[in-house]
């Protein structure tokens, strides 16, 4: 599979792995070393997490997988987020839902996440959400104390604005590597706020969140999802796809950005697909008839 | 007529001529031959084309003219476009209505008008419209291509958004030149949008289409269009100006922005109009009326 | 209190006193060099001036209380905005509401805003709001021509769009210090348009308008007003603070962007609240409850 390099260090493949459903899918330990193989197998090195993801218990339950598989840990790059405060039984001390994007909290969090994933490194840190209260030095100098000790490889955004990401920028001495945004074929905000222009213009490869746009893709009653589902149908059987979801990744694939889209299926069988949707080269015509059903214009 | 310089090499007139209409107006070579020397009389000597344009005939039509006065060529300045697929029996192989900014597509667009124009050197070529599936480096190879062979002088956009404008300027060593943009007293998106700012920023005239709005300006019955030509009428009569198109382009000419307005009239007394519009100062007072009669605000 | 430094040379108060509302407040000479006199206990030495408030009588009215109490000027920095052109019996000449941000209207009414307000020097003069048809170049050379001949020390604007401020920037051998915008608990434009982003990014500190809503903060009987109300109500009594206001301007100045607040009330016990204001440390949650309180998001 395709690697995508965002430093001379870290390479990501292009279809990344996405546990944040892992909570819902009862996999135990055995079951999850199994599914990073079967996508070591395919090509598939990278793995999303987040501190909160299944209510802050998702990245141990992974780690408990690497305690028991040590030597799966180099094979894969392991990418997280932090910034938000879920209340939940295992943050007591959370009286509401806030953002924390300042040192004390990224410095502890990103730690937590190294002891419940078991690993001394993270690949790639994110920040999850634009925090309107941000003070970027604060978060500049909680990067920094990571990076140098060791702990955090690379540093990145997720669902930033353009000036969000100009403004935290501005005050690191290395790159934000990527920003994790929601692209699919059916929500194409980045392709209308700038978001996706500036992620081309720094040649920061974005990651691609809901990249099968959740359940509507597949049963979405709405005009939208119905129409570019039509399209989907279409495509996917005059190119011999396996199903639409193929036809949706394509379409992230074909785009100049460089998208890696995440995958959070517990379907081998999805997983495959997706893995080899980098094999179908969608036409500019084909391009254009899923942005047109999806609302899209071409004035 | 004052000539505005968007390089050392490439001044254009400050109201350019548009033909985008030529077909409709049943105007045979000879006319044709006429009317580019009528509007080099006015010192009108920048041409506005398109591949697309008259259903792709546009340019091999106006070209004609060129072929039985090849003298004209010197003395004039071809701008045309390419990046649009449009349906049309002159492109068969075509089978819905596509974008199109690969290498290929520019370089064969831009060599085809040459042919159409018979010319051997168009001055400056636009991407039409923004491609959400623009390859820049793809773009730029082309760009470089096409110069380095001396079929363009110089590369500008049309309609492109200030995150549009900057990728694809991030991936040339030269300026694009111009943004051609809608603009006029009924249409003020650029003014909201940061792309004319960009303009004004860069020092890069913006071309300026439908600067009369269409028919909307004379005849239009939307209350927009009622205030405004109610605005139009009373300065141009207070002024004494031949009509309320005078007084909607001079309103684009006081923009220290340096507006190029296309003028794409059959009528020459409209054509004559347009470039004495010139020499119409409009005062502040006015300029504001004006902005205020389209829904513009000043708070 | 705090200063703000906006240059080596020119530091505000973090509260600057805004005298918009003067001519309503029937406040003679006296009581404005008392005023002036209650805000220097404070800390309070900054001060806010337009040349049109109070129907271009508010300069003059202050100057009068700087000719009696010439000892104070050397204390204060004084603030002052121009573009804006009103119909008034002031202005006779005024057929109606313009902008001007030529150069002779800037340079013309600085020089009319010394003398009035009775003094040889402008510490800050602002572009009070955006002008379409701004010329950038000609705005420079004014600057410049009022810090040559040493009537103006700095220069900022107000109401700037991102756009607006990087134009007008582009064209300074200087920084442009701040951007005058309307900034509360109930005024979150600034969040979400990227102009606060700018401010942190270049770390110009914004000056806030309306810091506290205008009477809707007390008395608005909207959904959002009463919403922030009730959320400011909690607050102030959770913490023991003197009233609403007091929360609704230790929100702002939580704001890592180094938000300047003017205060415009007659009300000395109001100017202390507000001086006092800066002792209140919110919590990131009682932060948050008062932004999503207003309609903002966290995802």
């Amino acid at each position: 599979m395709q690697q995508v390099a965002l430093t001379d260090q870290l390479h990501l493949s292009r279809i990344i792995y996405g546990w944040w459903r892992l909570m819902s899918w009862d996999m135990n330990t055995k079951a999850i070393e199994q599914r990073i193989e079967e996508c070591l197998a395919l090509g598939i090195t990278s793995h999303d997490h987040a501190d909160i993801y299944g209510d802050y218990l998702c990245e141990a339950s992974f780690g408990r997988a690497l305690k028991n598989r040590p030597d799966l840990r180099e094979k894969i790059q392991l990418v997280s987020k932090c910034g938000i405060q879920l209340v939940s039984p295992q943050r007591p001390h959370h009286a509401r839902k806030n953002y924390d994007t300042g040192y004390a909290h990224i410095v502890a969090s990103a730690e937590q996440s190294l002891i419940n994933l078991n690993t001394e490194f993270l690949d790639l840190l994110l920040i999850h959400r634009p925090d309107p209260l941000m003070d970027v030095d604060d978060m500049a100098g909680a990067f920094e104390n990571l990076q140098q000790a060791g702990k955090v490889g690379a540093f990145g955004v997720s669902n930033f604005s353009v000036s969000e990401f100009n403004l935290l920028q501005s005050r690191l001495s290395f790159p934000l590597v990527t920003n994790q945004m929601e692209i699919s074929v059916l929500h194409h905000a980045s392709f209308h706020d700038g978001s996706l222009h500036q992620a081309q213009q720094l040649k920061r490869a974005p990651m691609a969140w809901s990249a099968l746009a959740g359940g509507r893709l597949f049963s979405g009653d709405d005009s939208q999802a119905k129409n570019v589902r039509d399209a989907l149908e279409q495509i996917a059987s005059d190119i011999g796809a396996q199903g639409i979801d193929q036809i949706a990744l394509a379409w992230l694939l074909k785009h100049p950005a460089n998208i890696m889209p995440i995958v959070g299926s517990q379907s081998l069988a999805r997983i495959q697909a997706a893995s080899d949707s980098l094999n179908i080269p969608l036409s500019r015509a084909q391009w254009y008839t899923i942005w047109e059903a999806a609302g899209g214009e071409l004035p």
